[in-house]
C-alpha cells in the first residue's frame, strides 16, 4: 500500500502552496490561537469567523457579534475580550459565532486554501485528531503557524508530537528534513514538557506582559475531542 | 558587558535584511556548496567568483577562467568540473581564480549586503571560524542556505554546532528559537553524525545520484583553517 505523505512546514514563509494541493492542512499555533479555538468549540462555539484587520473585527463588532481580538498581546479596546483560551467560557460563548482577530490567522487560511481541509490542531484536541487524520487516506501537512513569520519551538514541538502519533501507525512515510527535525524535538521535549517550553521564546513574550497563565493549559492533551474546521472561510467543529 | 546576538535563520526565505543589518552573516551550506569552497582555499585558490546563470558560467569559461558548475547534481557540459569538494584538488585550483556556478548562492550574498561581513562556514573550518568570530565584537547571524529554499538538516546541525562553540564563550546570547532547536538538534546529533545524517534528506538525494561520496568528508572538523570571505562579491581568504 502507498503510503501516505507527510510534511511539516515550519513557517508560513516555507508553505508550498503548488507542492501541498490536496492535502490536509493541520493549523498548528499552540500560543495561543488553534488552543483558544479549540477551548472555544469544547465549550460550545457554533462558529468562529476569522478576520484579519482591526477595521473588520470592529464592523463585526458594531453589528452584534462577540469578538476576540488582540495586537501583540493587548486586547482592543472594543472587543469583548481577547485571545487566551481561557475568556473562551462556556458562559460566554455556547452557542454563538465568535469573531476571531488574529494577526496572521486569516493570512494562513487563504495561504493554503489550495488545501483539501484546513483543520485546526493543538495539543489540546490531538488524540481526537490524529484519530481523524488516520481515516482519511491523504497526504498531510503539519503547518506551524510560528510568530511573525518565524520560526518558533511550541508549534514544532507540538507538529513533532502529532507526528509521532501519525508515523506508528505506519499509514505515512515522510522524507521532509522539518518533520525529522520536529520529530526529534518533540522526543527531547516530552518528558519535561513545561521545562523545554520556559526556554522558548514565545514563553517570554508572553511572561513580559504577564499572558503567560494559559501556557500549561496550551500543552495539556485531550482538553477536548473537538476537531475544528474550516468552511466557506469560517471555523465548525467537525465532528 | 552586554552580550552579543546570536542568531540562526533556517532557510534563506527566513532570512530578515533590516533585523539582521551589521551583524556577520555565516553562510552554511554544508552539502556541498560551502565545504567545497572551503577546500578550494584550502588547496591554495585565489578567490572564487560566484555566479547565478549558466550563461554567466559559460561566458567566464569561454574568458578562460576555470568552472566549476552543477544543476541539481549534474556537471555541466562545458564546465570543467561539478561541485563537489573532491574535484578542487590543489592540482587544479592552486593560484587559480574559480568560477562557481551554484543555484542559489548568489542570491544569498545579494541577500544579505547588508551585513557587515559574509563568510563561509563548514564542519571543515568551524575551530578558526569560531576563533575569528569570537575576536569580533559583532552580532552574529548563522544562515543556513537549506535546499531549494527549504529547512535542511545538515545546515541546521552545523549551525547548531557553530553556535554551541559560540555560546560556551559567554560572548553571546541568544533568545532566537531557530538557535535553540539548532542547537538541539547539534546535541542529539554529534555522537552518530554519520547515523544522524543518514535519515536527513539531502543524503537521500546525493545517494540517488551517487554524489554521496563526499558526505563523510563534508562532516570532518578542521580540515582547514580558512575562512572565505566575500569581498566586492567574490570570495577571497580572510586570514
Amino acid at each position: 500500500m502507498k503510503k501516505r505523505k507527510l510534511e511539516i512546514c515550519l513557517s508560513p514563509l516555507l508553505y508550498e502552496p503548488e507542492e501541498h494541493k490536496g492535502s490536509i492542512v493541520v493549523i498548528i499555533d499552540v500560543l495561543r490561537a488553534t488552543s483558544a479555538i479549540c477551548t472555544a468549540f469544547e465549550h460550545g462555539a457554533n462558529s468562529i469567523i476569522p478576520v484579519e484587520s482591526v477595521e473588520e473585527a470592529r464592523k463585526y463588532k458594531e453589528r452584534g457579534f462577540l469578538v476576540a481580538a488582540e495586537r501583540d498581546g493587548f486586547v482592543l479596546d472594543f472587543a469583548d475580550f481577547g485571545n487566551s483560551p481561557f475568556n473562551f467560557t462556556r458562559e460566554r460563548v455556547e452557542g454563538k459565532t465568535i469573531v476571531y482577530s488574529t494577526t496572521n490567522g486569516t493570512g494562513i487560511i487563504k495561504m493554503a486554501d489550495s488545501a483539501s481541509e484546513i483543520i485546526i490542531g493543538s495539543f489540546l484536541n490531538i488524540t481526537s485528531l490524529t484519530g481523524w487524520l488516520e481515516n482519511q487516506n491523504k497526504d498531510v501537512v503539519l503547518f506551524c503557524a510560528g510568530w511573525k513569520n518565524r520560526f518558533n519551538l511550541e508549534d514544532t514541538i507540538c507538529a513533532g508530537a502529532i507526528a509521532e502519533r501519525l508515523m506508528k501507525t505506519s499509514l505515512y512515510s515522510t522524507i521532509c528534513d522539518s518533520a525529522l527535525a520536529a520529530l526529534d524535538l518533540w522526543t527531547l521535549a516530552k518528558d519535561d514538557l513545561q521545562g523545554y517550553i520556559d526556554k522558548a521564546a514565545q514563553r517570554t513574550r508572553l511572561r513580559d506582559k504577564g499572558l503567560d497563565d494559559c501556557i500549561l493549559f496550551c500543552f495539556t492533551a485531550d482538553y477536548t475531542d473537538k476537531i475544528p474546521i474550516i468552511e466557506n472561510g469560517i471555523l465548525v467543529n467537525n465532528i
